[in-house]
Order: structure tokens, then C-alpha cells, then sequence
């Protein structure tokens, strides 16, 4: 086999076999196919898709490419979720306590934020104490022990995903649907969880700019999912808006704990809700409708607040942030950002103001920047408001003064004032199942 | 400028500014741009094409990223000539000196072979004590003096093409026409000759399989070196049967012998006054009829073939050649391959005589391999001619015995015998200048 024929048949349009498909994976890691045939491949790729068995394959290979997580050690049934990524995504914070409290374990690798998102495993760090960094000992005892736990990636887990997406990023070859699917579910199947929860976000601030590509990203990966075995379904959510009112990494944490104390803003509520409940249904707990009540429940009686607490107990954090989250240290500084003029905010561009609190410490530009926990953004006004000239509509927090300038400029510059209302904004679009789409009009 | 935005654009089908196609030459030539980026950019322009403007600017870049060749201290007007690959192709061994007779100076660069198709050079270094690696000087003098001289590549021409090539090798984005015409037009332009003629082959033996591709292949480069000052026209000519009865690197200096003495097979003899008149027309010698009767002519006094004998002579190589091909070494064994049924030759899978002919030790199947001079084939019967059971197809010359089974399989497997004639063989399809093309039917 020479990968030379490989990169002309997927040029000319024609799907590789399973055996094609192991020998390039197999021989990207091994350093014996080089990087330039390899990009060659995915830009072909990029303009000839690849069909339900070879992304089935690819994903397969991608995910046996390292070390396979063996979760046995994990009593009862574990559900596993992943976020597509999007600004002030807290939901794992959230919903991972929730499914706990009802039985269902959440054993969770997490990510480190890149850009305009934040990442989980950041988050949690804001807690004083909190440690990710587990072995699979410690790992193990705590799901077992709280229920949930969210750590870091480590050890050698999916090295042709690592491998191929650093190819992708400097090739312009990440927006490839198929692509995507083999990357996100390559690495939920080495993660060794029963059943899998997809959210894949869309809109303005997420990588899926419309509710129809989303989709297509989702019925690509509930398939992947499903042929291995694994239960898997979608929600296609609103990243249109950022999610809540909180971005930064201690404020996040703070609103994750109103939501589980039965406060916080609606739209997060809301999404918290549905996201837990298709957790619970995905791992047998009952129809949809009863596992919604079964999630509002852990909220209204605070056995989601006491599992998270329990967690980050376990985890060498501080719980008395989670009874007392003001206890999380302020900035130094604050600046409010006002209304320009009247009107309704008609839209928010989401990836800038990601971008805005980036720019305030509480992300990474690069892999070697160094995040401030406690920077970030409070919004005030939200697409759908009405604001008048003056009002407040969102608090930047930093610890550096003369970071204000460009931030601000950013957050004022994403927001939209008109005169008419918007249409009502969505929090979920679609559920997709391995029965097919629901949309929600 | 970043190269992945210049990726990204060419991936979304938008066409490069000249300044950021410099970039990506020069860039890719001084190792700032790797070959990762450079083969998925390469890969997206074998999807997305490239505009008439690029293609321009891509060749500019490439003629200019090493030496440009100064042939201001040869008088007169230098026509040049490229022949995009064929097998048996000795035109330019014909057509050199018959231009040279009539006054028309051809300064030339040429390759070696590699693969099924064979090289000037190697053609040329068959003869006893030819020397292709004049220096500039002698170069010169060797035009100044007989009229034309074919020396090797030497020095630091067109890097850019000769790393581009190499990556496209190997990531299966050879056939792009744009890129194609890139590559040739950079080399021709850097070459510094005041004219070019263009030989694209078609047909089973030729890169461009059919004469629809061709053409837009030629009709690119003609532009490309209008709009560079050069008079440039191409003639597309066929490769669907191997150019002659000559196969191999003495053979094919044996039969040019026999052309410019006035004998040798008629279609040798009717491309090679065709393009030597397109050669003399674009040196502005007459109109193309009139062209036809002095190439002509130049086989018919003798001229052309005292031009060739003066060159080589001028190349310190043995003239004695010329005037007696039969000094020329035969090989130690000879295999005739015969037809195995009577009918008609409806076909010749001409890449497959030119391997054939590799495997007798005429070709080079890696830029290693050291070549037979005297290795070969002589055709006996071609596409249109009847042929009875046992009748001989070809006379196979080599120097190992054990060399002939597999290219003897090889040759008889190539050639179609069926009860019906086949249509007659075109020798030229059409002619592409700046005015259009003239299809010949």
C-alpha cells in the first residue's frame, strides 16, 4: 500500500477501505506517512468528504491510535458528554452534579481553553486546592465515591487526533464535517464511557455557524457513536448568545453554583435542565419528559449542589467557594460598559465577545499564555433586551488596568442596538437521535 | 501575510493577489513556508484551478526564484522548444539542426529521462564522447559557431520548480493543468531564448490522455508566454502510438540520422517538418507554408544533417557516428516479439511500450538507475497495419538475456489486435497561438 495512491483516491472522489484507512492512521503516528502527503489528504478530504464507513473507520483507527480508557473499575452506567465549545459554557459544572445525584456516574476527561472558549478543567482550577491532575486510582475512587469527576487528559490517548488536528490548524483543513466527527468522537470512545451526550453548539460564537451544518455534524457523529456501540445523541444549542451572564473562569464557576442552587439566569436553567435529562435518558432512567423532572429535582433539593461540593472535596478543592462563592477574590479592577444608544441588542457577536474576555486574562491566545481565574465578563444586557442610552451592559473585570481599552472596544463593538426587537432566541434547536432530527420551532 | 490565510483562500476558490504569490514562492524556496502547507495549498489549486492572472503571476515567481539565463551573447533569434514527454520522441534531435540550417539559433536546456518517457540528453550521451555539460562559454561558442547546441540543466535554475515537483510527486497533485503550465513556462522562460514551441502530447503514451486537455494545457502556456514578451505557440501532437520505429537512446539517434538524411518512417518525417516550420514561423522566417518548404529543403541538401554533425562534433563528440549509425554498438542478444493473431493493430498502450522499453535497460525506473545506450526497441508494425499470426511486432535489443521476458510480456500485452481497421492516426491534432486554435480533422 503507498500513501501516494491513498491522497489521488480520495482526490478522485472514491471511498478508502477500513484497510486503507488503518494503514494511514497507523502510519501517520508511527512517522512512516509524512506531514505533507498527510495534509495533502485531509485538503482532498476538505472537497470529497468521506462516507458513513469511512469516517466510521477513521474514527475507529483515531480512537485505537493510543491508550483506550478501561472505566470497569467504575461501578454502574457512565455517560460521558462533550461541548463543540462555546463562550461561557459552564454547562459540564452543572449538569455533571445533576446526573450524579440521580445514580448516573459522570467519569469525564476535559479540555484546557483555546481562543475565544474556555475549557472545563480551567474552570475547575479557579476553586483554591482543586486538582485535575488524578491518576486513574484517585480517578476512580472519587467517581465512585461522589459519583463524578473531571479531570485532564493524560497518558498517550488518541495521538493521531493530536497529530492531525495540529496538521489541520496550520492547513486549513479543521472545517471538513467529517473531520470533525472522527476528532470529537475519537476521543469520547477512547474515553471507555457507556453512553455519550453531544452538544453541539451554533451560531455566531461557535465553530458550527448554522443550525443545518450543526446537524449534519451531529447525525455524523450520533451514527459513529451508535456503530460502536455506544449510546449517543445531539442537542443543537444557541451559541448565538453567550451562555448565561458570566465569562472567566471563577465567574463561571459562581454562576454554575447559583444554577445549582436553584438560582442564575433562565437561559442557562433551562439548558442545564434538558442537557441533564438527556444524560439521565441516555442511561436508562426513564422517557425524556420524567428524566427533566428527575433533573429539575436535584436542583429544587440541592443533591446536585452537594455531589459538586462532594466532588470538589474529593478533588483536594476548597467546597466553602461552593457554599460561599463570594469568597472567590475579586479583581482589582471593574469597567462598565454602556449602551452607546437606545434601542433593543438585536445581536451579539459571541466569538468577539469571547475574544473581549480573552483580552482580559481569562484566556488563552496562545497554548503558553498564562490565564487570570479571576478575570472576565458579567453581562447586563442580552439579545432581546431593551437598553437605554447609558444603561449598563456588561461589567469587564481585570487585574490589570490598561487592559480595559481594547477589551471594552471589543465587547461594545459585538453588541447590535435597533430600534425593532429581535425574534425570540432560541436555547436548544434540535435533538438528533439515532431515529432521526427533531427540530424545535 | 500568513501562508494559512493564502490556503484558506484558495481553498474557498478565491484567486491570490502577485504579491502574495510571491510570498508563497519565495517563502516556500527559503524554507519559511513548509512543505505541509505548500501541498495542501497545492491540493486545494488541483480543486479550485487557478485564474489566467495567477497562473502568470505562479510562473513569474517560479522563472524568477533562481538563475535567469542570459543568451544575449548569442547573435540572432533563439527559438526554444519543449516536448511535455513522449516515447521515442527524438524531435528534438531532428529539428534542432534543421532549424539551425536555416539560420535559426536553438540554445538549448534539456532533461534526462525518467520513467517510460526518455530524455534528449541521455539520447545525445549515446553518442561516443558527447559532452552535455558545456559551460557557458562553450555553450556560445558551440551556437555561435554550428547554429545550435543541447547542453543539461546546470547551476541554480527555477528552484522553486524543482521542490514544487518533487511534493506534487509525491501528494498526487501532478495533474493540475495550471500547475503543469507553471512548471513548464517557468523553466522556458528562465531558459532566456526570444521564442517557444510547445510539442503537447496526447493520447496512451502522453501525461494529457486526451486532445481536449491538451489543448487547454497548451492554450495556458501559450498565454503565459505571450504575456511574459515571448512568442510562444504550441502544437498538439500524437502520443496514442510511439513517435517512429525507435525506442531507446542510439536507436532514436540512429533513426534522427535517417530522417535528416531525407529516409526513416513518414510520420517521424511529417512532425518533424511541422514543428521545425512553427519553429521558423515564430522566428519569423515566413508565413507557415512557406516554413514547411525550407525545413524541407534542409533534409533534403543535406544541411540539417551536417548541422547536427557539426554540433556534435562542436560537443567533443564522435562524428563518424553520424555520417555511419551503423558504428553505433549493437546489443548482445535480440528477442523478437511476434503477433499471436492476424487482424488489424487497433491499438498501442504507448506507456506501456515506453516501460517495456525501461526494462531492457533503455530507461530509468529511479533517478538512479544507470542506463543501456544501446538498449531498445525497434518496432516492426504499428496502429492501422494488418498483421498475420507470427508475424514479427518488434525487435527487443538488450544486453541481458534474462531482461527480455518481462518486457517481451509487457510489449505483446500493449498492442490490440482486432478484425477491424481502426480509424487513421492523426500525427498532428491542432495548433494553439495567440489567435486561437486550429484543429486539423
Amino acid at each position: 500500500m503507498r500513501m501516494y495512491d491513498l491522497i489521488a483516491k480520495k482526490r478522485d472522489g472514491k471511498a478508502l477501505t477500513t484497510e486503507e484507512i488503518n494503514y494511514l492512521i497507523d502510519g501517520y503516528v508511527k512517522g512512516e506517512i509524512p506531514d505533507y502527503q498527510m495534509s495533502a489528504f485531509l485538503m482532498a478530504v476538505y472537497f470529497q468528504g468521506m462516507t458513513k464507513e469511512e469516517t466510521h473507520a477513521m474514527t475507529m483507527a483515531v480512537a485505537h491510535s493510543g491508550d483506550m480508557v478501561d472505566l470497569s473499575g467504575i461501578t454502574g452506567i457512565k455517560v460521558d458528554k462533550h461541548s463543540t465549545g462555546g463562550v461561557g459554557d459552564k454547562i459540564t459544572l452543572i449538569i455533571a452534579p445533576m446526573v450524579a445525584a440521580q445514580g448516573v456516574r459522570v467519569a469525564k476527561m476535559s479540555g484546557r481553553g483555546l481562543g475565544h472558549t474556555g475549557g472545563t478543567i480551567d474552570k475547575l482550577e479557579s476553586i483554591p486546592g482543586f486538582r485535575t491532575d488524578l491518576n486513574q486510582k484517585e480517578f476512580f475512587e472519587t467517581v465512585n465515591k461522589t459519583g463524578l469527576s473531571v479531570i485532564g487528559q493524560s497518558g498517550n490517548m488518541t495521538p493521531a487526533d493530536k497529530m492531525m488536528y495540529a496538521l489541520r490548524d496550520v492547513t486549513a483543513t479543521v472545517e471538513s464535517i467529517p473531520l470533525i466527527a472522527v476528532s470529537i468522537m475519537g476521543k469520547k470512545l477512547a474515553a471507555g464511557s457507556d453512553c455519550i451526550l453531544l452538544d453541539v453548539k451554533t451560531g455566531s460564537g461557535a465553530f458550527m455557524k448554522s443550525v443545518d451544518d450543526a446537524i449534519l455534524l451531529a447525525q455524523e457523529m450520533v451514527e459513529i457513536g451508535e456503530r460502536a456501540g455506544k449510546r449517543t445523541e445531539a442537542v443543537i444549542t444557541n451559541m448565538d448568545v453567550p451562555l448565561g451572564k458570566n465569562i472567566g473562569n471563577a465567574l463561571e464557576v459562581q454562576e454554575a453554583v447559583a444554577i445549582l442552587k436553584g438560582e442564575g439566569p433562565k437561559d442557562l436553567h433551562q439548558e442545564s435542565v434538558n442537557l441533564a435529562a438527556s444524560m439521565l435518558h441516555l442511561a436508562g432512567k426513564g422517557s425524556l419528559e420524567e428524566c427533566k423532572v428527575m433533573a429539575e429535582k436535584t436542583l429544587t433539593d440541592g443533591s446536585a449542589l452537594s455531589h459538586f461540593a462532594d466532588m470538589v472535596k474529593a478533588q483536594g478543592g476548597d467546597e466553602t467557594y461552593i457554599q460561599h462563592p463570594e469568597n472567590f477574590k475579586d479583581t482589582a479592577f471593574h469597567y462598565e460598559v454602556k449602551a452607546q444608544k437606545s434601542g433593543y441588542i438585536t445581536h451579539m457577536n459571541t466569538e468577539e465577545i469571547g475574544i473581549s474576555s480573552t483580552l482580559l486574562g481569562a484566556g488563552r491566545e496562545t497554548k503558553e499564555s498564562i490565564i487570570d481565574p479571576a478575570a472576565g465578563i458579567v453581562i447586563e444586557a442580552k439579545t432581546g433586551d431593551m437598553v437605554k442610552e447609558g444603561d449598563l451592559l456588561a461589567t469587564l473585570y481585570a487585574n490589570k488596568e490598561e487592559l480595559f481599552e481594547a477589551s471594552a472596544k471589543r465587547y461594545a463593538n459585538a453588541i447590535e442596538i435597533k430600534d425593532e426587537a429581535p425574534s425570540k432566541q432560541h436555547v436548544i434547536f434540535a435533538r438528533v437521535t439515532r431515529d432521526g432530527v427533531e427540530r424545535f420551532d
